[in-house]
């Protein structure tokens, strides 16, 4: 069922806002563009966000710091009042310090890329929904004196005149189930095949089961984070996914990146412990995954995963060493398809592990899985893919041609390196608004709970909506001459208070230092400049960028429009950005549901170049260039070059 | 060094035959078709066999039997003395009791096949010695920062621009052991290859070791017989056998034939079972094939085996249960290349073990491996392949046709249902001669030592000049006439006393009987007429056959002339037969020394036609026409049939 969705009209700014049921009208009023004091993060302490209901309903917004007479005259705290209706709200004044706010910033809501997904309807029109491994229903002659050819043989010469397939070969523990299942239900049969990588290689035989199961096929994908591990259960016959499951990398306990992994990975039995982690958290996942389907495991034919490329290599077992020693050579690109029991999976014995193969020590399967999930590969768009993470993971090209490189971002993004910085759990703040004229802050935080600090995304806006109000400048230094409390001097270095602390939940000012506004810079300049180079080297620009793919769980939070303030992402129409969430599961799903997958990622792998960005000569000059918001070459930032000259003007 | 010969010259019947440096004079008689009376197997202690050596000197031939004065005369035993010069012996009226003997007989030396080998100078020749396993010597360019592809892609590049090696598969274990390897010896390194059976397969790569270790490439071939086991260890890189190893399969405590082996794997646990025993054998074999050759077990690249079609699944841990049972349906005839590891062989994990593929559930992996390790595949020639056992393959065909068929001979061959019946061991009468005027036989025992029994070769060597000299009939039965004390009639059963008791090890007399001559007409004539049935079926003649070629154990021992004369083998010149010896372990090793052997043996079997001889029409007639010596239509047996004329002419 769809959301219901009613308008909001903040008075007297005259705004008009679309927002879903259950919104709050702190969030309307965020999105309105309408400054509203609110500093507790929505948990109704400070009471300082009152508005008056004029007409239409809320529900709540009621609590002890509202008298029974400000009930009566339709006040409410805009942090709990939630939209049940069209509602028309009156700001008062002293709520809305300002009421020159909403004249100034022109906020727009909080835009996050729209969600690309995999069109099942579009994969089997196109004709790509053939899954690598496939089923047959088979109906065998019994043998008798006259025709006493060996089982295989009979299967064979079934397979090859009746259903047209050739170039088979048996494995042999379908081989030693052949005698005894094709006799449990008079010679019919179903077959489980292999489909090979080329059309020309040879279809293998993995599995017999008695009588007709071509109805049950399953597949599980799985993607391998060096943080989560996250796993599905496809359905290869509708493509639907019928069962999902996420826990941690138990690898986790001895250290949260891939560098201490692979130092824990040198030491004696540490790769075989390592290995054990990972393939024990997929196990777990696989017996949730088949508890939850209520699948039969003989009717789960392959299983299909993507990783990076250190997470790729312990859980194949092979020694990581020299990814992290320069010039970081990782062992492989390609695997070849693999007994998923032979990699200690707990699944049956035929089945097949198909692994994403990696570009490079820091371009990983579980980029080269969101790269064939997207569809990417196979697009005329000069497109950007983008994995913000730790480490941020940059492929740009089209079906022609394609370049790629990981910069060191930084842990920025996941609160790594900022004074106050944390993920996006409860308490953090991950919207800001500020008031162009008091510089008086709107936050609202995760679970509208007390402020606990700031989580990546809401850096990233405020850090554009300090820059869109003057109250930072280019270099990311704050403004000293504003007269506000809230920016001030401690131990030498310029804060802003973003939160006091009695209205956190820490007991502690929350505050956004210069320190922490720089190690964003360097965050965002390593990705921007990333991109930059790769563009560079193939004779580009940034303009030329058709589109934006972001992967990652941390893509889906970014409020593009912010983003491009700051210079994360280039200057492109927020349409024409789209979030694919998790790449890797994505692109193992979209393996398990068709076998061109395969086949083309050859071809991807071979044909994508990797830069290493501390050896192309060019990196550094643009890396310095972007240690700016947005950027020293303002240019590449039309819309906010525009917005700085017209606020320029207006200041003179 | 050739082993020295020397001539023999017969008195009084001026006989000359020369014979190899330590045969008993017994035996130069034997071969010279001079009979001397000898019933004691040639222990000496009958003392009748007194020879006297007029020129030249042997070597023993002295014992308690003969007097001082004897000796000074000359006379010696002939069973014990032994050819060390060449000599002229005079045999005395008393040891020659009847003079016509010489005259009679036209006994030629007892007749066994040529040998056939594996010749590896033609097989170098014909370019065919390309092993199905190779290593190659790679220098691969250090990585720098300018590049740092995968290991592997680096392998790849130089196996692509260097050695135009294309369609490579890296497998996981040897991926495993990559990026230590090659750095051990500066990126030197030596990579074992596994040929494709087609050229547009995939060469997979199984291991990589550092520096260059392509002088030490070696495989192990192994025939899996029911009763035996026997492996070799063959240098792949100048194709010799560097060790060889047998033994008692393991299994044969759960029964000596198939059927047994079958009935217990049907057991619960009897296939685990009985697997286990087969490998145990086989790695005990392999363990001492290692520790005689010396050879590291890292530089043993494949394992190729060949065994019946039971024992091949049984090996394989595949169920063999529809083998005995009506129609008589095999699992498979192919099986797919196997880590050897995989199925409990002792072998490093990169090795691959090879096994030959079956026809039927009677017609074997053995045969199949005999028929391409003779090469009679590839010739021109048409060949009866002849491996006689208890079963007796019989392949016919040449390298555009083939027909294949088993018969079930009976055990007659190894002794079974034959009165005083043995194996080839010590103290069987493995030659026969007689004479035909007194009746009294000559006879050679297995070691020199006092006769047990009657092995299968010279059971066929009796029979066939017990008929030459009119003892027994084209019937098989006794002349009643003949004034003989050796022929008697005990318990209503004719037969004729081979040794009197006093001169064997057994305390009894050893008789041939009536019976014991009808259950090998039932042997020889299965065997024989499985092969006018085949070639009945393709609409040929036992006279078009250009060679046999003979395969097992059984092989070596049989007298070709004798084999002709009872009718076992069609009459064909000796020239034309050879033995291969063991043709399943030549085969296996053929197929370690030459890859074309896997891309060959595909079509040879599949163009072979097995015959179900019980489901074959025209069999049983055939069959009650061989139940003769040699045969009903003695025009196939022209040599015989002409002696026979000879023989009535002489006695009218």
């Amino acid at each position: 069922m769809a959301e219901n969705r009613y308008k909001v009209v903040f008075l007297p700014h005259d705004r008009v806002v679309e927002v879903a049921e259950g919104d709050t009208l702190i969030k309307a009023a965020m999105d309105a563009g309408v400054h509203i004091n609110a500093s507790c993060g929505g948990e109704g302490v400070c009471g300082k966000c009152r508005v008056i209901i004029e007409t239409g309903e809320v529900e709540d917004g009621v609590n002890e710091r509202l008298s029974a007479e400000d009930i009566e005259k339709g006040v409410r705290l805009a942090c709990r009042a939630r939209v049940k209706d069209d509602v028309v709200v009156r700001v008062p004044v002293e709520s809305s310090i300002s009421d020159k706010s909403a004249l100034d910033i022109q906020r727009v809501p909080r835009r996050t890329a729209k969600i690309m997904q995999i069109d099942l309807e579009q994969l089997k029109e196109q004709g790509l929904f053939i899954p690598p491994v496939e089923k047959k229903f088979l109906e065998l002659p019994p043998p008798d004196a006259g025709d006493n050819v060996p089982d295989v043989t009979r299967m064979v010469n079934v397979l090859r005149l009746k259903h047209d397939e050739h170039r088979l070969e048996f494995l042999l523990p379908v081989i030693r189930k052949i005698p005894d299942v094709i006799r449990e239900q008079d010679f019919k049969v179903t077959v489980t095949m292999v489909r090979p990588v080329r059309e020309d290689g040879k279809t293998q035989i993995v599995n017999v089961q008695a009588g007709d199961t071509t109805a049950m096929n399953y597949a599980i994908a799985v993607d391998i984070g060096t943080t989560t591990v996250y796993g599905e259960l496809v359905d290869l016959v509708t493509g639907e996914v019928l069962a999902r499951d996420g826990d941690f990398n138990a690898q986790i306990s001895y250290g949260e990146d891939v560098i201490t992994r692979i130092v824990q990975a040198e030491k004696p039995g540490g790769l075989k412990k390592l290995h054990d982690l990972v393939v024990g958290t997929i196990n777990r996942i696989i017996g949730n995954l088949v508890k939850r389907s209520g699948v039969d495991t003989d009717d789960i034919s392959t299983i299909t995963l993507a990783g990076n490329t250190t997470m790729t290599q312990l859980f194949l077992e092979i020694n990581p060493r020299y990814i992290r020693r320069s010039p970081y050579v990782p062992a492989s690109t390609f695997y070849p398809p693999i007994r998923a029991a032979d990699i200690d999976i707990d699944l049956d014995e035929h089945v097949i592990a198909l692994v994403y193969p990696q570009i490079s020590s820091y371009v990983g399967g579980d980029i080269v899985a969101g790269v064939m999930g997207s569809g990417m590969y196979r697009s005329d768009e000069l497109t950007l893919f983008i994995d913000i993470g730790t480490n941020a993971e940059i492929v740009i090209g089209n079906k022609d041609w394609m370049v790629c490189a990981a910069c060191s971002a930084g842990p920025a993004f996941e609160g790594g390196g900022i004074t106050f910085g944390m993920r996006a759990a409860k308490g953090a703040i991950e919207d800001f608004s500020i008031d162009p004229v008091t510089f008086e802050p709107m936050i609202i935080t995760h679970g509208n709970s007390r402020p606990v600090g700031i989580c990546g995304s809401g850096l990233i806006i405020m850090v554009a909506m300090l820059f869109e109000a003057g109250v930072i400048d280019s270099n990311g230094k704050f403004n000293r001459e504003l007269d506000t409390p809230r920016i001030r001097e401690t131990d030498g270095v310029y804060e802003y208070v973003v939160v006091w602390k009695e209205n956190t939940a820490i007991d502690r000012d929350i505050v956004l230092t210069e320190i922490d506004i720089d190690n964003l810079i360097r965050a965002k300049g390593a990705i921007y400049s990333g991109c930059m180079t790769l563009l560079d080297e193939v004779g580009l620009g940034i303009d030329q960028l058709d589109r934006i793919i972001l992967s990652g769980g941390f893509g889906s939070y970014i409020d593009l429009e912010k983003a491009m303030i700051i210079g994360l992402l280039p200057e492109i129409d927020p349409e024409k950005v789209s979030f694919i969430g998790n790449g890797s599961l994505m692109g193992a799903r979209m393996s398990a549901l068709t076998n061109r997958i395969r086949r083309d990622v050859g071809q991807v792998v071979q044909k994508m170049t990797n830069f290493e960005l501390s050896e192309t000569s060019s990196y550094m000059d643009h890396y310095m260039a972007a240690l700016f918001i947005p950027h020293t070459d303002l240019n590449l930032f039309p819309s906010v070059r525009d917005r700085m000259k017209a606020r320029r003007k207006a200041a003179v």
